[in-house]
């Protein structure tokens, strides 16, 4: 039985946008929060809000704007978070500490309690009164000549990264997705490179002497494709269909 | 002394958007591309393009719009790419090979040869078919109550993936060993695709009603595989044995 307990923390989590002076840019930050599974919007001072630009954007999001805290002050906004991350991403000539996004988002989930992401002005970021109020700054890499993301960029980064982490804690793994159809059994293989085996003979390919390197690597291709029972059957399906042709059962 | 290898190999990675209907969709990818250091665009019949508002949501990402190159069809966008990893939304019935993000990004980047990123519509995605020239599929995680992710937004979070995959391979310099041989470029596989058809026909072999469907598995089959250059190049003269066995050539 699985728990989602990972996914459950995700509504601790809070997103605050500190002066957000496009209301398109609120609709795709709730969009890209929502996507992500987090719920909990703060807007600090907004330029506007309600508006339809948000709601065009928002995309269908719209229990995220509907349930949107608006706030006069960062204070307000920050009031009942035990953990801030700042988003920045400007090079900080001060000290403050940073985490790259996969490690600050395992961190504030790992936390259990309510925690805020802070994201500053789409112009000029966070002041460093803001700032101080952080407790992480987490920094999203990005190309040194092309670094300026997007808000609903920054944010959704962030929340995949929070996503993934708790999908970590709940048991997913990064592992293939396995298809439940079975795979052919090494016999059925062994049959299928003899059956090959005779068939190139037939039609006169690569004999001696390089017979057997070919056959190598032949079985180097067919075995990295992994394939399924019922591909093998198809397969040596089809060079029983050349054999009789061949045979001249089939004209 | 850094090398940048990883970085470099951005530059292998193409972005190919099918049929994108809303030009602001496309100004807002180059943006997330350029964000993380991709630069090379192609357009499937886009709906408009060139045009003011991919201009305006590209953000200053004008090169990428400049140089992004436009085709009439999927062929013509895949021909020199050895890999092709479809980003696919949907869970899929059919047995495709599916990694997360990371995983497919990594392995991705490792390849250090041409690749591309391909995305379907904004509205109904890839086709069965499109799908069919997917040597893998990755699907970014989302809430299932709200998985309807922005194209842009798709494209930023495998492009952020790709730029991690990146930094760690220049961060630790410990590759992993892969292979310098090529793989079959795009064209070399639909060349192969076709001769093996035309075989089938010869030996009679799952003709009508069922051909298109067989065809269908065997590419999926062997593009698991992922063959290199020279074992489509073999495999080709064991099609050609075989038909001139049958044509009496080869006695």
């Amino acid at each position: 039985m699985r728990h989602n307990v990972g996914m459950k923390r995700l509504d601790y989590i809070r997103v605050v946008l500190m002066e957000p002076s496009h209301p398109g840019n609120i609709g795709a930050c709730a969009r890209a929060m929502a996507n992500m599974g987090l719920s909990r919007l703060t807007l600090v001072r907004p330029a506007e809000f309600p508006s339809a630009a948000a709601d065009a954007r928002a995309a269908g999001a719209d229990h995220i704007l509907k349930n949107a805290t608006v706030t006069a002050g960062l204070d307000e906004a920050l009031a009942d978070c035990e953990l801030v991350i700042g988003a920045s991403a400007r090079a900080r000539t001060l000290a403050w500490p940073e985490l790259p996004p996969p490690a600050a988002m395992r961190e504030t989930l790992a936390r259990k309690s309510p925690a805020a992401l802070l994201f500053g002005r789409e112009s000029s970021g966070l002041s460093n009164s803001e700032l101080e109020r952080c407790h992480y700054l987490v920094s999203i890499p990005t190309d040194p000549e092309f670094p300026s993301l997007n808000l609903a960029a920054a944010v959704l980064v962030l929340a995949y990264e929070l996503r993934k982490a708790a999908g970590e804690e709940d048991g997913d793994d990064a592992e293939i997705k396995h298809n439940e159809e079975p795979r052919a059994a090494a016999k059925d293989m062994r049959a299928f490179y003899t059956h090959l085996e005779k068939l190139l003979e037939l039609v006169e390919f690569g004999q001696d002497p390089g017979a057997e390197k070919l056959q190598r690597k032949l079985v180097r291709l067919f075995n990295r494709a992994q394939p399924y029972a019922r591909e093998v059957r198809m397969l040596r399906g089809i060079f029983r269909a050349v054999e009789e042709k061949i045979s001249g059962r089939k004209k």
